[in-house]
Order: structure tokens, then sequence, then C-alpha cells
């Protein structure tokens, strides 16, 4: 089996195995994981780096002492494991002051509060070295649309990660914001509840040239929506700064489960894009390969850990599938005759007017739409060459 | 009953009513409607504005002379009516050329030919005096994500748009154009498939400024999407150009019923934004009240008729309620208790700097979590009071 | 505004109103409410019944002693304030022994304790004089669908019902049990996930004619189905013995709204098959208007009592409009013409063998199908009188 | 790659593969195939029968003369060909009549005439010798709950399907009946919604013994249902008289993608209990593998065949690694560690009673919860077990 190596460039959140699995209808049924063993763990494993929210390692409301103690275990066995905090993010969700969210709640003291909340642990994450902060607003929202000012609720959000960003600038850290989209689950309706949703509010911000999204396998899945459609629309805007991968079976509750262990052949395209990028723009996606997880609630200690490597083993079993499928000259040729590699050029020609383009008969007039209409583009088929590939059955 | 005037900008795509209930599974149940006698009875339910695609009017392949004729009789009825042509669309979808897509088919003749129609289209829109071109790009999308290229289709998506919206300034045209969202159908994944990405889409374009989003409440809803929320940042964006408003039941085929009859509720605060506007913001959305809709296919000639009545009752049903939901000095105090009012106010004071914020104890070490935690927001017994507004126990 | 009384069979489960509002994401925000006094405020507020899980009241694992003093009070406050106990259920998902289910949990011991504990609480229900035993197998199911015999898993679970079953019978109780149906949540996949699914099982048990459904609003809704529909197919198999009112938006997590505050014209229709029963079949509903629901977490204490009055007070409205519907003439004539009433007459008339209808050329061979295919149905427009009903524009 | 042979019965419908791709937004862009030519090219491909909705093959109100004549071709390349026609299903939803349903039409008439087409098309059926006659009633349900009595729709669908069975018993046909349930699509809610509602219908038939299900994938899944808990229960219940195999992403509009590349993981244990059967009941099916599944839009007539063989091919690609997947030491070992094996044996000991289970203290009193409550399940590593499988990295 594929094993993983730093060079692969996988993380975890320390929320993630370390869940003690309560859940909306039941009790804990494992015991919390202390986070310096785990970053001892995760290297074991073969992990590159970890990633936490600061209430993941500093308790909610913990002495400056103890913070301070803390983050000096973390720095000190970041340095032994040589593990990378690539992410930092932040918890404005938990605490019973954000029930209505931080920087959109109705009460501006809470969101007061919450901006103080997030400026300090932009502190930590730039002292960490982090390069990216994540930011899920996942108590920004509605359950009824009446208790909400929806515009001022936009506003806010965005004085609120706009004021983040400029003291990011202020201070001179290496860091870019990523904000995490969610259509629901806690709130009935989360803002910004899509990647679309996200980069359209990042358009409008001052201050959005540091902001971009960190978009989660699952959350646009709960919206019935193509992941791999939507990562690539993110490259697109030059926004995908993260991401967190997992797996979802459709619109349901958050179910975090492994990567790959949801919708298969998903994740097979989505590790395509990251690993061997678009057929007219080749490469690979830079960024950590984050997993944002949950070992299943009927796993005990040993269970966390053979789910931590099941994320990586799942994705390196999926890389080398992909690899393979887009180095067969069967899928290369069958890709030219679906005319995939075409959609590289441009409908106009090089220096065309739009009268010159209004002027060419064989582009409307003369053109043959009867023979256009009969092309068998062969993408079924092409569809079955990738699933040879991913099934293991086109190898060598 | 209330009943409909012009001054209520109540708007039908002619293949609304005009559907002769052909589907998927089955036969047309209906005879075809005279587009002429259907903007006679049109005008006489109340409507102010009608719309169509080209081909709802022109058949695919008329001749000239044949589009010239027809055209006069549009415009003829128009001047006899009063009815206003307020958009135009365009009808890329219907034919087999279009079955991989118009702007991002894989096959470049295929490309051309689209721009070509839909430029001819502009041309039609524009001399009807038309403000609104709205594109949907119902087979933009795949099946499978190996059939695309997602980077270059977004590129050649960008390039149509910006080709069209290009000429419509070269031309002079008062027309915007207005991209309709749709998360899947008849296309496995259709590209921009929610406000949310359709915006961040049009952020990148060259010719942006006159191109923005033509939300559809089911298309929406189909992707679990609350429909009044995506119209809320779509407003915040200055992207809300134009609406379709229908019914439907959460994730399933594109229903197309008539407007309040899905989603009731959502409804109410749907109509609620476009007459009363925000709270902190109040005013209402000033276009056209655009509905595309079916009749189900079990009516025949009159319950097409009916139908399209319906759409115009409920809206205005729901608007008499939302308006005296928003006058009740009851439902006042409940916005002021849920702080729904406060929230228009900065979180920031006016002119304080960071330095400032992070020196203010009262918003952070000083500041009373646990009654913040504590305070009753009351958002339940505020939906009470609209519920009770919407189903007529509130009045007088 | 309508008020409730006794005779409008309002009940609540204990863990509705009293959810310290602790979910998947965060602390609770509320304090534990006293039972006890619970029980009196439901009394005040105009509730007829209560309803509770054994470990709602008895904490896991409480001595006989506890249990004991604790049931005292509880029968003390029924005899004080005249609430009926119309419903007992059992928790066999909140502690981590029952992570895998109960009666279908892959270890033997687990699947004896859970089998004792609920016969410990038939006991229970049995001795306060309870009429329904509800049973939620919420951790029966699977996230991988190898971890299950799912053949094995459905003999276990009729192993299990039918035990309790024949030990209800054999204590002479005046039970009946109703299982409970959820697709999913807490579990990937939850066995009997419909109305359907369990109403299937139930007709393979050897004890099923006391064993029944209790479906819930929000169950169904989150797996895209008709709860209406569902009810009344229950009804037609005789197997609705209870059921759950709430809300929920579709298919995400379970939400627990208010009843009416998710799909309200979805509520509008149970509410009249629940008062009118069937357009054939008139006659209400003899059981339990039981509300399952939560108050959302930004609520505290009096948003907790101002939700559930909210559950009552929906109901009432609902039952008001759903009463004039069918009372009005112009609703009565529609039903007529939309050929509603007629569905009753038997399709073969009285006596008439199969051989007779072959001979009958009308029914046939001279039977016009363009005519039959042309009738206009009107039940767009008959829906229009109901939301006319619903919002209360056809009173009076 | 594994090829097709006669010993996999794989069969299809005539109108899967013959589809010419109208859908709801746009026209035909295949031409029709003829049946005759479809059926050799089925044999070459290496399937093992076919089947046919009635107007598949004889058109809609032909004379008896036509159809006697089609009959005969039909005939003619089933003796050349060897095909098995194993299954003719019925249709009651193309023509306009039957816009509300057949059987369930408001309209007697109607459902008369209903009756009488499925009588006359079961003769065929059973003339031609098939096994299995489905009927998918895709009509019978509603938009709008005003719109059926429900429970007289019951009745009268109950009356319908009793009526056929008994005029099949009658005929001493070898038929059964196989009920098809879906959800929605094309009405807004179609009776019988899902595996567990039909057979908790068929339940209540005097007929029933004759009356089974055919579940299809797709359908299921479009209500977010687990298709094989589905199949297994509709076997636990003895009513899997035949399948569809499809593939379908989640809850949208009936895709009909081939078998595989819709939910792969889901598709892989379809095949699994398929071949395997269950751990303590192994066995295969006995029926057909029946695939209703459509071409792409996008593929012409060389992608009509292409995408017919890519179904037999990803079953037989899954039976692989089924087959491998339940042979393995690893996965015997981990299914014995997760309890899977285990669930075969009943809760109760052989003979004991529930005095006697009431009377073990080590099932309950002395039982260690807290221990059962630390088991490692290992679920997540079986399944990743599973996936090593599926993915063809335990080969060997």
């Amino acid at each position: 089996m594929p094993t993983p190596t730093s060079a692969d460039k996988f993380s975890f959140g320390l929320w993630t195995m370390g869940w003690t699995a309560r859940d909306q209808f039941g009790l804990a049924t494992r015991p919390a994981l202390d986070p310096v063993e785990s970053i001892r763990k995760l290297k074991d494993l073969g992990a590159w780096g970890f990633t936490f929210h600061d209430n993941d390692v500093v308790p909610f409301g913990a002495s400056a002492a103890d913070r301070d103690k803390i983050l000096g275990q973390l720095t000190d066995v970041v340095d032994e494991t040589g593990l990378v905090v690539e992410m930092v993010t932040t918890d404005t969700f938990s605490q019973p002051v954000f029930k209505d969210g931080a920087f959109t709640s109705n009460d501006r003291g809470v969101r007061r509060y919450g901006l103080r909340k997030v400026l300090e642990n932009v502190d930590l994450a730039g002292e960490l070295g982090a390069r990216i902060f994540v930011m899920w607003g996942g108590r920004e929202g509605t359950e009824y649309d009446s208790s909400k000012d929806l515009h001022a609720a936009l506003d806010r959000y965005a004085e609120g990660i706009d004021t983040v960003a400029s003291y990011i600038k202020s201070k001179g850290y290496a860091l870019k914001i990523a904000l995490e989209p969610k259509p629901n689950e806690p709130r009935g309706n989360i803002f910004l509840p899509s990647i679309g949703h996200a980069i359209a509010f990042i358009s409008r911000l001052e201050h959005g040239d540091i902001v971009g999204v960190n978009p989660e396998t699952g959350h646009e899945q709960m919206a019935t929506l193509n992941y791999t459609h939507g990562l690539a629309e993110a490259i697109w805007c030059e926004k995908l700064f993260h991401i967190d991968l997992n797996g979802q079976h459709g619109p349901m509750y958050d179910q975090d489960l492994v990567f790959g262990h949801g919708d298969l052949i998903s994740a097979f395209f989505t590790v395509d894009l990251l690993e061997n990028g678009f057929p007219g723009k080749p490469g690979a996606y830079e960024g950590a390969r984050h997993f944002d997880y949950k070992p299943s609630r009927t796993e005990h200690v040993q269970g966390q850990w053979d789910s931590a490597a099941a994320n990586m083993e799942m994705y390196l079993m999926l890389k080398e599938r992909a690899v393979a499928f887009r180095a067969d000259p069967a899928v290369q040729e069958a890709l030219e005759v679906a005319g995939v590699t075409g959609l590289s050029v441009p409908t106009m020609a090089a220096g065309e007017t739009i009268e010159q383009l209004l002027a060419d008969r064989t582009a409307y007039e003369d053109f043959d739409v009867d023979r256009a209409g009969e092309r068998n583009y062969g993408f079924v088929q092409l569809h079955q060459l990738a699933l040879r590939h991913l099934m293991g059955f086109a190898v060598g």
C-alpha cells in the first residue's frame, strides 16, 4: 500500500481524530487526547502538519500563564517532530456567548467580543508562523428570516473580516484568511453557504486580496453541489487558499467521514484536480492536503488512529489512480475525441473582432447544426475509462 | 381578494403558462397557445409585462421574412395592450447542437454558433426596448468531471459573456445581462450553480459592470439554499438585476410551481424583502416581479390561466401580510428585543482604530460572557408573530 | 388567538422544551429544567399530557431508591395537575454502550443489556398507565454497509421487538408499541428509515398486532418524503399509533423546529388530515397531538416556554383554517370538479367480474382517451383556494 | 477486462439504450432504434435478456393487426438470438389520459381504461413467457395534498393491483407482479415512494403473495435512502422479485446513469449483496440483473451501445472486487473483530424465556457497560479494507 511522507503535505486538525464522539444524541465514547501526544502520533503516521482552533489547545477563558505554558509545550513538540503548524483556526461557535454568531450577532457587545477573540487568535497564528487563518462562521446565520437584517449582517461580516485582514497587514504577518463555507448546521441557514457565496462576498471587501476560501468536501455536498467544480471555480478566481478534505453522503447532517469514504468518484476527481491540475493548465495545488474528518463514534482509540491513517491512504491510492488515468494513451485519445483538450482554444480567433465574427458565415448561416447535433462526444466511455483506472482494472 | 394592476409590475414568460406539458415521461396534454392571444390574456389578468425566449416566438431556423412578420405581430400587440417587453432571454439549450452547451461546448464550432445566435438575440432584445437580457446556461455543465476542462470552461464562459456585454455596449443598447443560476437539470452539474457562484464569476469579468443575476426561487431551493438569503447577498453585491419567482419542494426535479405553492414561509420573506427592503435599509426592489412557473400537467387551458392568475394573487396576498407584519408595533418591539434593528450599528465605533478596540477592556477582558450567553433573543416568538400575520390571525 | 385546552390533547416530551441546547458544535446555553416544574408549567400553558424517556427523569444508572423517589414525585405532580402520561419512550442511544445500537448491536452482550433496559422501561410505562410505548432506534444502523449483516440485523430487531411485545402481553399492560422511523442522524443510515420501512417490518412480526408507528414530521421530510402522505398510508394500514409533530426544512440535520415553522403548507394538510380525516372517510385522529421539537439554541428560559406555546398555537390556527377550508362551499365544488370525491367509488362496479370488465367496450375500445386527456382537473385552483384559507383571505 | 456471458443474467429495457434523449428541456438528439436490431445488438454485447413496456414495441392505439405483426417479429428475434423476455412492464404514464394516474386517477373512466390496458398487457407478458410484470405507477400521486383523497387512492390502488393479480392467477400465468417505488418525478409526490412503502402496501393486499417489489437504485437514492439496505429489507420480507440497476447523485432529477457511475461504494455493496448474500445467510440473488439507465444526451449511436456495455462491465468489475473482498482472510478477521459475524446469534439463548432473561444478572445488573462502551468496533478500518479491494489495491 502507498504510505505517506512529509512531501505529501498531509495535515490534520487536532480536533479531528481528537473528537471525543459526543454528538447531538449521545455522550462521549472516548477520552480526550493529549495534543502533544497526538502531534507525535501524527508524525509517526507520516503527516506533515497539523492545525487547531485556539480552544483545541488553550481552554476558553484560560489565564495568560496557562496559555503561555500550553503554547510552550506546543512549540516544543513542533521543534521535536518537525511538523508544520500550517494553519490556525478560530472557535467562535462553541460558547453560549456566540449562540447568535460572532461578527454578525445581533448583540453588538458580542460582536466586539468576537472580534477581540479573533484578533488575539491572529496573534497566536502569526507567532506560530502559520500561513493560513481559517474562519468558519458556523453560528453566523439564522433559523428564521425575520431574525436578522440580512443586509446589515453582510455589512457587519465584511466589517469584521476587513478589520481582521487590516490587522494582519498592519502586523506584517504572512497570514492569509480562508473563509470556510457551509450551508447549514448548526444554524438553519449559515451565511456564505457555498464556495460561490463566499467568493462573491470577498469580491466586495476592502482587503479581499488576502482573503480566500477553505472549501470542505462535505459542506458543498450537503448542498448537493459538486466539490471539484467548486474547487475549479475557486482556483479560476484565484481564491483557493486551503482545503478541508473529508467524506459525506449528500444532504444530511455533517458526517465528516474519512476522505473518499463518501462519494468515491468525486474524491477521485478532486485528487485528480489537486495533483494533475486542468488539461489545459497542468500543475498541482501547492497547499496543504488538510483533513477535517471525525472518527465514527463506534471507534475507540485504535480506531481514531486507524481512521486518521485511512485518510492519507485514500488520498495516495486515489493519486496513484489519477496519475495513471491522465498518463494512459487511451484516455488521452478519448479526451481528444470528446473535445476536452480543445476547450482551451478561444472561441474567437486571435484578434478577431465581433464584426468579423458577425461576418463569418461559416460560424452561423452556413454552419451545419444537424451534423454538430449528431456528434458523439463519448463522455460515457471516457468516464468508464476513469472507472477502470479508479478500480485498478487499467493497471499495466 | 387583492387584484393585480400594472403598478404591481407583474410579468410572465410566454413559455410559462404556454407550456404544453410535455415532460420527461409523457406527451403534451395541452395545445400550444398563440403568443399574441396570450399577451392579450395577460393584459386582461392584470399583468404589466411579458418576456420570451427567441424561439418561443420565432421558430428555430425560421427565415428572415418569417421572423420579421412574427416580430411585427408582436410589436402590434405590444402597442395594442401597452404591456412591456421587460426582458428577453435566449434559448441555447433546446436544440441538439447545444447538447454539450453553447459557450462552453467542447466543440468550438458550436461555441461560435452559440455566440452568433446570442448576438442576434441581443439585437432583438435591444430593438424591442427590453432592459434585461437573461442568460440561463442550462446545458453548460457536465455529468462526468472528466468531460470538461473546468478551468478552460470558465475561461470560455467568461469570453462569451464578455463578448456579449461588449457588443451591448458597442450598440448602445440599454440592456443589462442577468445570468440565471441553477445547480442541475438538465445537466448533472450546471456551471454557476447558485447565486453565489454566478456573482463570483461576474466579479472576474471585464465587462461585469453590466452583468448581474436573475435568481429563480426553485433553483436555489433545489440546492437546499435559502432563496431570500441569496437575494439579500445579490442586493448587497449590487447584482440583483431581475428575479424569477416560482415554487419548489426542495431538492428534486425542477417543479416550477406557482409562486407560494412550495415553501410558503420562504415566499412570505421573499415578498417582505422585495416590498419592504431591510430593516436598516428600507425600500422596495424596483424591477419586474417576473414569474417563471409551469401549470401542472393535469391542467388544461382553463387551468393554465387560473394558475397564471394564482401567481399574482399569491404575491399580493403575501404583500398585504408582509406590509402589516412590519407595521405592527408588537413586531417592531420584538425586533428591538431580538436585536435585529441594532445590527445596523457598526461593530467598531465611528473613527475607532483597532488599537483603540484592543485597549477597550469592556469589549473583552471585562465583558460578561456568561450574561451575554444567557440573552433570550426571542427569535421563535418573533417568528410566531410572523406566522400570525402570514395566516391572517394578526389582522386589525 | 386560539388558546389550547385539555380537549385538544396536546402533549410534550419533557426533553423538548427541556433541551439545554448543547449541540454537535456547542455547549449548553440553558440550565436544565426541573421535570416537576415543567409539568406544572405545561399545565398552565394548556397541555393535556406529557411524555418522557426513562433517563429524562431517572438518571442512567440511578439506584432503585433514587428511582422510586423520583417516580413518586412524578406521580404526585400528575395527581396535582391532572396531566396524562400518555406515552413513555426509551433511551437506547445516549450512552456509549449503545454506540452501535441496542437490539441490533454487533455485541450480543449489548443486545441483552438493551433488551433488559427496555423491559424495565416497559414496566415503568405500564405502572404509570401510559398507553403508548415509543421506540426510536436511533443508533440501530450503520455508516458503512460492511459493518452489519443486514439480514441478521433485521432478525435481531424483530426478535427484540417481539420479545418486548410478548412481555407487554404477558403482563397485561394496555400498552402498544410505536416504532419511530428516521432516515439518518445520528447514524449514517438508520434501520427502518421511513414510515413505509417500519410498517413493512412490522408486517413480519409475530406480535405485530400491538406494534405500529410514531411518525415524526421532520424525520420523513429529511428523506424528502411527504409527511401527510405517510400518515395516510399508516392510517390505511391501521398502524398510526402516535405522532410526533415538529418542523423541518428538507434534507439536512434534524432541526426539530416548532410545528408549522418548517413547511407550512404541509403542516396545514397534516392538521387537515388529523382533524377532518379523508373526504371519503371523515373523522379525526383520536390520539395525542404530541410535539417533539427543540427550542432554538438562541432562546433562554422565556423562549423555551414561548416556543412550547407556539406549537399549540400553530396547531390551533391551522385547525381553524383547515375546518373552514373543508366547510367552504366553493371548496366542495372544486373538489367535485377535481374528481376528489369520486375517488371513493370503486373502479369495478359492485359485483362486476373481470370477465364483465373485459367485455365492457365503453371501458376501453370505445373510451374517448383524447377527451379524457383534455380534462381540466383544476388542481391548481383548488390549491389556491386552500392557500386563501390558510392565509386567512377566505374568512367569512 | 471482464466480459459478460448469458450466465451473468444481464438484461436491458429496450427503452434504455433506445432513449432518443428528448428531455424536459430539449429535443431528441438521436434517432429511434429498431427494437429487433437492438435485441440482436444486446445479444452481441453479452446480454441474457431484455424487457420492454407495451408501447416500446407496439405504438399506443395500434390496430390488432399491427400489434400481431410486431409481436411476430419480436418472437422471431427471440428465437433467433436466444435472449429471454424476462420481464414485461406497462406504460400508464406517457399518454395524456393518464395525466392524473391510472389506477388512482380521480376519473373513474380513466381508472377502468387503465385497468383494461394493464390486463391486456398481462396477456402479452403471459404469452411471451415473461416471469415478472413490473408496474411503475409514475403518475399515481399528487402535486397538491388536496387533490386526492389519500385513503381512497390507496383503496383504488389496492383494488387495481388485486384485480391484476387475481387475473394472473385465473389465467395460470407464471407471472409475478413487481411494484416499482419512486418518490417523485414526474409527480410531486408519487404514491408508494420507497421500497418500504411499497411492501407495507403489499402486506394489506388480498393477492399480495404474488406481488413484490422492483427497486431501482436511483429511485431510493433520490430520497437519500440507502439502496443496499432497502434491498436487504426487501429480501428479509421475501419481496425482492426484480431489480433495476443504475446510477444517481442523490436528491435531484432522475438521472438514470450507468450502474456504478453514481455512488460507487454503494454500488459495490449492492453487488456484494446480490452475489455474496449476507454473512450469516450466503447465496446469490437469483433474478435478472436488469439495467434501467439512459445514455447521456451528449452521446450518439456509438455512445448508446458503449454505455450499455459499460453497465455490464461495471457490474462484473464490482463482482470481481466483491468476491475477493469476502474471500480475503484479513477481511474475515476484521468482520470477526467488528462483531459482524456474531449478529446471527440470537439475543436470547435457545429456549430462554423472558423470565430467565430477567433473572440473568450478568445481562444487566452486573453487565460492565463502561467496558462495552469502550469497545473498538473497527468499522472504519473494515471499510478501508473494502476500499482497498474496490480500488484494486488488495489484489493478490
